[in-house]
């Protein structure tokens, strides 16, 4: 009986461990077993050297972006940059106010020019309903023609850069007709 | 002798697998490589999700840096802008040509500064020795002041940011004496 029961006993540990003839002894599935452990410990080391070389990339990454960031923008700047230099020095030479007049109200249409070709946009706000969003109140009137809370009067133009305020327009409200 | 053999055997396996007494059987360890295994295995896939999401919110990051990137620098220039109309329209109710003048200078004085805060700086030219990563020689001309390939006059301004040619000075460039 216990002659019989050793062959027995391996016997039902093969069948638990093996899936059919032929199949590997526990210390082969062991072996194979801490390969692959070992294999799957290397691994995850070469994924977290990874993860932390992609960190360090992207920190340079973002740091020389921020550090370049508005060069195209400065480019794009500096033709209304010589413009103006040019619009001063051509009125070293003349006399006329106009002249200088008109050469600036360019340049200054130039750099708006550049402003929307990066996105850059003036706020609407006469007409417009107020928007403490986009708009800064900075005295509230009377007014006939708009509605109350209606933007009046613009003192200093607001800008959006795409959707995000870059500073917002300075504005005086209506607060409805002055018998109100 | 087999009666004898399987003991031995057994005994043998025993003692390779097994460093000291109470020491786990061949199938706790293969249990424990298993384990191990999969929580290396569980390790190496948490690593790699989290570099998929690390790369993921890198673009995001850098889309978002892009566009918005020119924010403050526009916003540095606004000032500038509003002083340019201001003068204008000062222009409009005066028939002087120099107060506007040098209202417009200091416009482009106040340009100059901001590019100033944000690195943003003029090439120096006249007097230098010609650098082609720097300079665009549009000529050459003789000059009894100015050694040969020294740069002797500028045509339009330069700038770099940081260490980065936002765009190169136009210069005329030194041959040396006419005589030579």
């Amino acid at each position: 009986m216990t002659d019989m029961e050793q062959p027995e006993d391996i016997q039902n540990q093969t069948e638990e461990t093996e899936a059919a003839e032929g199949s590997p002894t526990v210390e082969e599935q062991l072996e194979t077993a801490l390969a692959e452990r070992d294999e799957n410990q290397n691994r995850f080391l070469r994924s977290q050297a990874e993860l932390d070389n992609t960190r360090k990339r992207h920190q340079r990454e973002l740091a020389e972006l921020r550090q370049y960031a508005a060069a195209p923008f400065v480019q794009a700047m500096l033709p209304a940059l010589d413009n103006l230099k040019r619009a001063v020095e051509a009125a070293e030479n003349a006399d006329n106010v106009s002249d200088l007049k008109q050469g600036v109200e360019m340049v200054a249409k130039q750099i708006l020019d550049v402003f929307a070709q990066h996105n850059v946009k003036a706020i609407e706000a006469v007409g417009q309903p107020f928007d403490p969003n986009r708009h800064e109140a900075l005295q509230q009137m009377p007014s006939e023609e708009y509605p109350p809370m209606t933007v009046i009067q613009e003192l200093e133009q607001g800008f959006i850069l795409n959707d995000r305020v870059v500073r917002p327009s300075k504005v005086i409200v209506s607060s409805g007709p002055a018998g109100n």
